[in-house]
């Protein structure tokens, strides 16, 4: 039975979640097959009897499993005999403080630089929902978000600083030492959904990240 | 046999070193005995004939361990039916990752904050060499490190919001999970380091990180 992933999707299928590109990264991981199902944002909430908010949404036969951790928990119980994505106890922590150190800081900053980008690349039916929603939580106007956006590249940037050290000057690949793991499936979700959304980017030659995002792809890819 | 951690000593027995602190609460993760040596700042350098610039080192027995994560590695090695430090690699190399975070950024804050109440607090014979040393790190005097503090005190206590929500939010009471492992031992040290030296408290009557060392106390002393 193939897994199927509701994924966000985009004007020319482009899939701006970076929740999803987490999952999608886990899935390849665990070397699991998958199909994406595309979901227009305000599609979402007609999904599976209405049960789900957001997305991913997986769904693994009759199991439908909604929220990043909870799918990762799920794919880890389900299937013990493809690689974990966690380890141990201790690993799932880490994971969770590496969310709130890129979510809580780094992400706020990325979101404002790339909501303008987002938005003008959502489905013309979610532009709207999108529009108001984000300009609540965000206390301005997209377009005021956007205002003199490249003065804030340069700190934007800068605050990944702590995984290029790690990357760099502690002799590791990968966050997760020296194989790839969920930690690292979270940080480059999020390059691959700017890469997706951006017109700006995000990670420039030279930028250890690009080198990183590199092994992503080729350990995934074996 | 006894462990004996050679750790960084200061006035009135006072300890100020984090990464000595890191190691003693490792060790009491461990639920390994052991006993401190305390050494002074220039002393370091005379001590097991030379081979060290930094503390903690470690003795045991006939096997001597400098750097803390060199230490951490050898206690799993040859202490490996106590509790371990690490539980994977990945583990391990997500408390790189943390140490990357909290040494490149919140940590330059804090530091240059109580620079001043460190040497102070430092011997008579070490406070020479701290000023020098640190003042071309800092390139600036202690005293001006210090000018305006009070100014920088919210900004500097921010900076570990990452922590404050991966232990408030997320349903976790330790970095590592519902247990406490070498991540906890890191980001505990520090507090305890700021404990033993600050004249201004890091932490505050109802930040959840002062329930967070309660509870890591509690957990070592168990």
């Amino acid at each position: 039975m193939t897994i199927f992933l509701y994924d966000l999707v985009a004007e020319a299928d482009r899939r701006p979640s970076p929740f999803c590109f987490r999952i999608k990264l886990a899935l390849a991981h665990k070397r699991l097959a998958f199909e994406t199902a595309p979901v227009a944002m305000t599609d979402i909430k007609a999904l599976e009897g209405g049960a789900f908010k957001t997305v991913p949404i997986l769904k693994d036969g009759e199991r439908v499993v909604g929220d990043s951790w909870a799918i990762a928990d799920y794919l880890d119980e389900a299937y013990p005999d493809h690689p974990p994505l966690f380890h141990s106890p201790e690993e799932r922590g880490l994971c969770r403080f590496l969310e709130a150190w890129l979510f809580s800081g780094v992400l706020q900053q990325v979101l404002r630089f790339y909501l303008k980008d987002i938005h003008d690349l959502l489905l013309e039916k979610d532009r709207a929902y999108f529009r108001q929603s984000r300009e609540a939580r965000f206390r301005c106007t997209l377009e005021e978000a956007a205002a003199g956006r490249e003065a804030r590249l340069d700190a934007m940037r800068a605050g990944f600083d702590p995984a290029r050290i790690t990357l760099t000057h502690q002799g590791q690949p990968f966050l997760s030492g020296q194989t790839l793991g969920y930690a690292d499936c979270i940080l480059a979700g999020v390059f691959l959904w700017i890469e997706a959304i951006g017109t700006v980017p995000l990670l420039v030659e030279g930028d250890p990240l690009v080198a990183y995002l590199e092994r992503v792809r080729a350990s995934l890819a074996r």
